[in-house]
């Protein structure tokens, strides 16, 4: 009777039924249909709330592969998560494309979306997707559980305690460098090996969601490191009012990033400073960080002491001489 | 000792700081210092979540006033929360703004988005900002609280149930038809009041929040009208698994609406299928229809009734001569 009662309703219909409901297998996802998903946290949660976007030619390359900014957009929010101590419970994405994105790379997208949702068990619940004009922008609101209370902010550093982080500091740094000279290949790159690994680093972060658990318990405060080391410990040091000691040789590298720092050591300031790392930022009471670091190796990640907190104020960084470093550049910054 | 110890921060910052804290008053916002905020839902309540971007030259025009903008970014989302009958708990916001973007458009943008937390109760508990190369884009993720099962699905009409909508319908897709051609009025559009109502519904929605208790109550299912009754009645049949009979004279229209619809019958079409409507389309059985009739007027928002659910499929629109309705466009798709 009318153009409206087909049972594949419209475009857009289509589109999301092709490629993102069958990674909305939550039932609080209503399989998409619905206006609005449902989240019941278990008695006595808080949820997490976290949002970030990325935006081709800002945060991605525009010839970066679906699946990987699929990926990089979700792991930028499970990283959050991470760090405030919670486990993921799902997530809403908002996708806006320009017209002439091709199928191919929608498919490879709702692909490796799909992936990490299930491998980070952060299931996709809703959200909706827009055609746009200018380059392609994912944003994703992200939702994880605490215990009531639990949440690990940026504000409890202690006098005292010890500043750690996870994994490794400036592999993304280096690949972004690379990325964005393709044409060349610097001195300190000569290795193969050594720039696919910074260039993966750069593509797609590994957050460290393995390690909520061991911060809730052990961590007085954290944040995600994405905005460079610096800058980002410069504001945990803001949000807890006190100031931090660094002994940059202390700074956990890569195999690949200590082989560019043989080569150029001006590379140090890029790495404390890059950005798009994806580690994890903390400060543990010092009778903690044996057992921290247990507890963190039990979940396969590393995690290393960079120094200590004390009275006062800023991030202050000190060199293999003990000589204070100073940066032109403090942290990442859009504006 | 290093530049990252100012107490300013980064430019995105001070940005933040400027503009957007003072809006954070809700204790889970953590006054955006964190990377992440909390929403704890009192016990027996789920928490329903939604998320709406809108993007320039797509959802609003280049040259709309930063407040709109805002109103709308918000509103759009919050009128999902209303049609599932949730009560607002606040959002996340992920701005995308281009280099260009002035400092007067951003105050504005932040001055209307306060005023409409503040109006609807809805605080602002987090995100993120962005730069981009295209045109400016506003993802909202907003949460909503419902007693535990409450929440008013798209799939829970049943046969005989009066299918139902808030306020008028038409306005917003007459209002953009206007906005389209600034150059020429065309002939039904010769009052300036009824130009000015229209505009207005266009550029700022008028969600019902007023009537989500009234809807958890009374109705069987809602959903809000975005994309056009025609297309978003055919949603919602298609997840009820049951087919509406609607008399189109029973669409409700403001009176801008119908002197319009009395210049140029043509226009029916429009009013029925533009969509930006957000209202209400809903289901109630029979004998409820008074009641929630009567609880909507109690909070000021009519709601009329536009025909009934019944076995088989599709939405089934007919004219004033009982004779069945064709459309060219079901519902407005961005894919």
């Amino acid at each position: 009777m009318s153009t409206a009662d087909e049972a594949e309703g419209s475009g857009e219909d289509r589109f999301i039924a092709r490629y993102f409901r069958p990674l909305a297998r939550n039932p609080g996802a209503f399989g998409l249909i619905d206006d609005a998903a449902i989240l019941t946290p278990p008695a006595g949660h808080d949820v997490v709330l976290t949002a970030d976007a990325i935006v081709g030619d800002v945060h991605f390359f525009r010839d970066d592969p679906g699946d990987a900014v699929a990926r990089k957009a979700l792991r930028v929010n499970l990283s959050d998560l991470a760090a405030k101590g919670a486990e993921p419970a799902g997530f809403l994405l908002s996708l806006a494309l320009p017209e002439a994105t091709g199928e191919t790379w929608i498919a490879a997208f709702a692909q490796g979306l799909g992936d990490d949702a299930e491998r980070y068990g952060c299931p996709l619940l809703g959200g909706d997707s827009v055609r746009t004009g200018g380059p392609a922008m994912i944003s994703i609101a992200a939702f994880g559980l605490v215990p009531h209370g639990a949440m690990v902010a940026r504000s409890g550093a202690r006098a005292g305690d010890v500043v750690m982080v996870s994994g490794t500091i400036g592999d993304a740094a280096l690949g972004l460098l690379l990325r964005r000279q393709p044409e060349r290949t610097p001195a300190w790159a000569y290795d193969p090996a050594m720039r696919a690994h910074l260039a993966a680093r750069y593509l797609v972060p590994e957050p460290r969601n393995a390690i909520a658990a061991a911060l809730r318990t052990h961590a007085s405060a954290a944040m995600d490191v994405s905005d460079g080391l610096v800058g980002d410990l410069a504001k945990l040091c803001r949000a807890s009012s006190l100031a931090a000691d660094i002994a940059a040789p202390h700074v956990p590298l890569s195999g690949a990033a200590r082989q560019a720092l043989a080569a150029d050591p001006g590379l140090m300031e890029t790495m404390l400073t890059g950005g798009d790392d994806y580690e994890v930022l903390c400060t543990v009471a010092p009778e903690r960080v044996a057992s921290f670091q247990a507890a963190a190796a039990a979940a396969q990640v590393t995690v290393a002491a960079l120094g200590t907190m004390r009275d006062g104020q800023g991030a202050h960084f000190r060199d293999a001489d003990d000589k204070p470093m100073r940066f032109a550049k403090g942290a990442y910054s859009h504006f």
